[in-house]
């Protein structure tokens, strides 16, 4: 296989730019993620990677729920920021304006919308673990523009 | 849950636009999906979501390999004439041009680029099952634009 045509063609794929939430009151994380989909209408699902070394897999395993927080076009810097490990820099987090669901699950305030997701399975993916989660809450925040991966000029495929 | 909340932060999501092809030989198709992403760097794999009740999850199944082709942003019309059920619109694929991989999976010759993968997991989700498939070739056909869900005006999520 020729390695530059992989990482060029897998570069081909479009990807929006989410920011995770997870936890509980006492521990909690935001991470951005763009390996994402909805997977299924009935019931709805939506699948996660979640890199098997990071700090939040077991977050999300013990916590059973993870929220997706669909960031606006205008947060490419909180994108970046979110993006960085929290074991490396846990001062990511200061300043975010956070609420609850009612499940107890931290959602970001000055996102563009949000889906809380209770897990139902997992798939080991290589490097990664494909989350499974059922879709138990959803709100929009507001209505404008969801940020992409193209847009923000961010490479996280290939 | 409010469904309405609900349907429109999924339909915040964002999303590529595809033609996944499989079979062999005798049997193929082609159809569109959106529900796609990389989900592991290393090794290199690719989950798509397929409807359980698809014509194609079974050939997915027999072949064990799958093709991921990105449409160009040209190719709008071509992507909802795939999106079809090859059951009730066989002739969907009459005069598309088509050519085999080495392992003998068939790939648009008028994409973008392709990825092709060999099957290694399944993870049942609702209506769907995520195929989960490592990368064995790849190829950039053309060096433009892929079309994107928003794009194309299309709407399959929520």
């Amino acid at each position: 296989m020729d390695e530059n045509a992989k990482k060029e063609a897998l570069r081909l794929f479009t990807y929006g730019l989410y920011a995770v939430t997870t936890g509980d009151a006492d521990t909690w994380n935001a991470f951005t993620a763009n390996w994402l989909s909805q997977v299924s209408f009935d019931p709805p699902l939506v699948a996660v990677s979640v890199e098997n070394a990071s700090y939040s897999l077991p977050l999300i395993r013990q916590a059973g729920r993870f929220v997706v927080n669909v960031f606006d076009a205008e947060q490419r810097e909180l994108a970046g920021r979110l993006g960085k490990s929290f074991a490396k820099r846990p001062e990511k987090l200061d300043g975010l304006r956070i609420e609850r669901t009612e499940a107890g699950c931290p959602v970001l305030l000055d996102g563009l919308a949000w889906v809380e997701c209770i897990v139902e399975s997992e798939l080991p993916a290589g490097d990664s673990t494909i989350v499974l989660g059922r879709v138990t809450d959803a709100r929009v925040l507001r209505r404008v523009e969801p940020l992409t991966m193209l847009a923000a000029g961010f490479k996280h495929a290939g």
